[in-house]
């Protein structure tokens, strides 16, 4: 602990970052940054957001880099903590929306049990921005009356079973952190006669250097592998994924229009 | 179309403004209105958020009122076409996400087809802002992997098929315009035998006048009638809903705690 004269009221401000493009931040979560006493941030937050930070506040970054390992969540949960005793006001940064399988909930419950004051800021969830940027939208009238957000990495690191249960359900299917498991979510949907249901896979999406992949759930992973697709990516399935120009420019996939 | 010596280059900027917060709004939202020639908003959109556009700028509110229709779907979809070629860009607020159920892709659409250059910009969906600023996470590990948001409001005004296909999932199940069908979804998940999940109603969610009714399937309809909750809210169900503080002090939802 520091030697603190001023010791600023102990406070987790956790806020959403958006999907990448560092203008889908919030005014709510630049006013936010702005009153930080200290920064953590994660692997998915654009570092351009830092600049909404007060001058000298210092910036820690608890994410994944290549080669390295990242803190554990309870690592984190002891540093927020510890933080906020030293040095007050704790902005937790993290990509997209804090409550969508970003294990934010966790941070505010080990917080709140030392009697810390807490605070969430909603971002925008990559689940539904980065489709609408790539030219998806996850809900249209005729195609798809709800859309089901699901982690494709669960506490014990199988595929979520809710996956076979949305491969028979009408609606837009978005998975994140699941393109590792592609080839299984595309056995499940084969299983359900699928093979021609469209989807999309987009990497970096909101980004400059945004990548996607396009197709049918038979042709997917063809697809994906051409286009050298990998983490961070989104997949997105149903009817709403034929939205995509790119979609109708393709010869396998216009057999399946014609059909 | 009036006598414009310097007639603009016609543009559809489709912006969400997100749940209600004004702060809500992303920065790409506020730097799209300042680059407004017009602006046509919805009913769930905060006024607050028109501070943004240039001064002068005209504002046409497109939704419904107490008493009076709102427009039709058609209409405004000419509208935005007239006004894209009388005035330049048209920026089209939209509550929430103009993708979450907003009809916005219907309003790309009818734009491009007259090849009028269209720009999405996503906002925060009350689907899942909603929950957060209300004390509910959609996912928290150990509790629920997934979420699915629905329409109450189906095309054809009945309630959507997809609502009875999560009533047998494990996901945090968010029914949109769907408070007027609150008996029947209730029904629905009764048949299922779920009558001690929990539920939480928010209408107005993340305003000042936020009102919020949290019980189980069995108990809901009578205490949200006791709330006097209305439209506009959102349904929320699963057991996250539990996470929410009034959860527990609430009697008959302890007595299903200790159970």
């Amino acid at each position: 602990m520091k030697n603190n004269k001023n010791i600023r009221q102990p406070k987790l401000t956790l806020v959403g970052a958006g999907p990448g493009d560092p203008d889908l931040i919030t005014a709510k979560a630049i006013i936010a940054l702005g009153k930080a006493d200290i920064i953590l941030y994660d692997a998915l937050v654009n570092t351009k957001i830092l600049q909404y930070a007060p001058p000298g506040v210092k910036k820690v970054f608890v994410g994944k880099r290549s080669g390295k390992h990242s803190l554990k969540q309870d690592q984190i949960n002891n540093l927020i903590v510890d933080f906020a005793f030293t040095y007050g006001n704790v902005v937790r940064l993290k990509g997209g929306d804090p409550f969508v399988f970003g294990r934010g909930y966790e941070e505010i419950e080990f917080a709140q049990s030392f009697n810390i004051e807490t605070q969430v800021i909603p971002g925008i969830s990559s689940s539904v921005g980065v489709p609408a940027l790539a030219g998806i939208p996850v809900t249209h009238r005729g195609l798809s009356e709800s859309f089901w957000v699901i982690t494709g990495t669960t506490r014990t690191g199988g595929l979520s079973r809710d996956i076979k249960l949305a491969s028979q359900s009408s609606a837009t299917v978005i998975i994140l952190m699941g393109v590792n498991k592609l080839h299984e979510i595309v056995e499940i949907y084969k299983a359900q006669g699928k093979q021609n249901l469209p989807v999309a896979l987009i990497q970096n999406g909101t980004l400059p250097d945004e990548r996607i992949a396009v197709g049918t759930i038979s042709r997917i992973e063809e697809i994906a592998a051409s286009r050298e697709i990998g983490s961070p990516a989104i997949i997105v399935i149903g009817e709403v994924v034929k939205l995509h120009p790119e979609f109708v420019a393709n010869d396998v996939i216009r057999k399946y229009l014609l059909n």
